[in-house]
């Protein structure tokens, strides 16, 4: 697949809703891709072969980064571990507090999910201000991982997730100013 | 893939958790069939064979049927469409509020995202009282869709979901007494 032609899909596939969830944010919406078999799949392979070989889990995000780490996972035939909002994991899960423009939020994994020494990627929708994810790569290594990198279906390039993420390589499917 | 050797993986690759999230709850933990790729492969691809050939779009519930099926629409070929809950979906979503035990919960699809007379499959991870499922299949119905079945990993046979789900064919991948 070229890159012309996933460039493409971005204007096709990606809806654009101002205003939502609050004023001023031009949410990006992932449906049209989703529910498109063959855009899906085609993003999907594209996004895969940057995914360096050695990796042994891929490390996705409540909610929408189980919708792509999750076949990216199947795909590449390594395993899965969902990175969960606070209460949702039973045992003793790791858990890694982060702020927010107002307020905090929590992010989970779940005991045993990361071996010491696992080479993880990061994978979620949306790299923005990139809260969530520096605060998933902090908690992989608490359990020993060795985050490879992270990788976006969309990056917000204005937002500044790219500089948050400094100590990661960082991927995109889609780079976009803002 | 035997039935034999899926029925295994269960004991191997389902964690239970007493009392979680409330008291009296086995809560089945799906990390350890997650990580393990070739577990993980075997199932999806098990389930998948489950699935009628003519189906036109998967239906996913927030968050864990997530997980599964957008693998599935990956590995089928077919779209996939999230259900998710109140307020995350822009536009003009069509909402679904049920009763809960204690309260209501609400289900959402995304305006657009099903068509008149397309043939769905809803996928969750746990069929428990169905009351989840049953919102979904009564959502996805107000488009226009033809459903053609209901799917689960696990299905807790003593909580009466297949009895809430009686107008639609439901197939398991591991029922279990309770």
């Amino acid at each position: 697949m070229s890159d012309t032609t996933i460039d493409s899909l971005y204007d096709s596939h990606i809806a654009l809703y101002p205003d939502f969830p609050q004023d001023g944010v031009l949410f990006r919406d992932i449906t049209p891709l989703l529910r498109d078999p063959v855009a899906f799949r085609q993003v999907m392979d594209h996004w895969c072969s940057k995914i360096p070989s050695d990796i042994d889990l891929i490390i996705g995000t409540e909610a929408r980064g189980f919708v792509f780490g999750a076949p990216m996972a199947y795909a590449l035939g390594i395993g899965f571990v969902p990175v969960r909002k606070a209460g949702k994991l039973p045992g003793d899960p790791r858990s890694l507090t982060y702020d927010l423009e107002y307020g905090t939020a929590t992010v989970e994994i779940a005991e045993h999910a990361i071996g010491d020494g696992h080479r993880v990627m990061v994978v979620d929708d949306l790299l923005a201000t990139g809260g969530t994810a520096r605060a998933t790569v902090d908690l992989a290594r608490q359990y020993g991982a060795d985050v490879a990198g992270a990788s976006f279906l969309i990056e917000l390039e204005g937002l500044g997730g790219r500089d948050v993420l400094d100590d990661v390589p960082v991927t995109t499917v889609w780079s976009v100013p803002n």
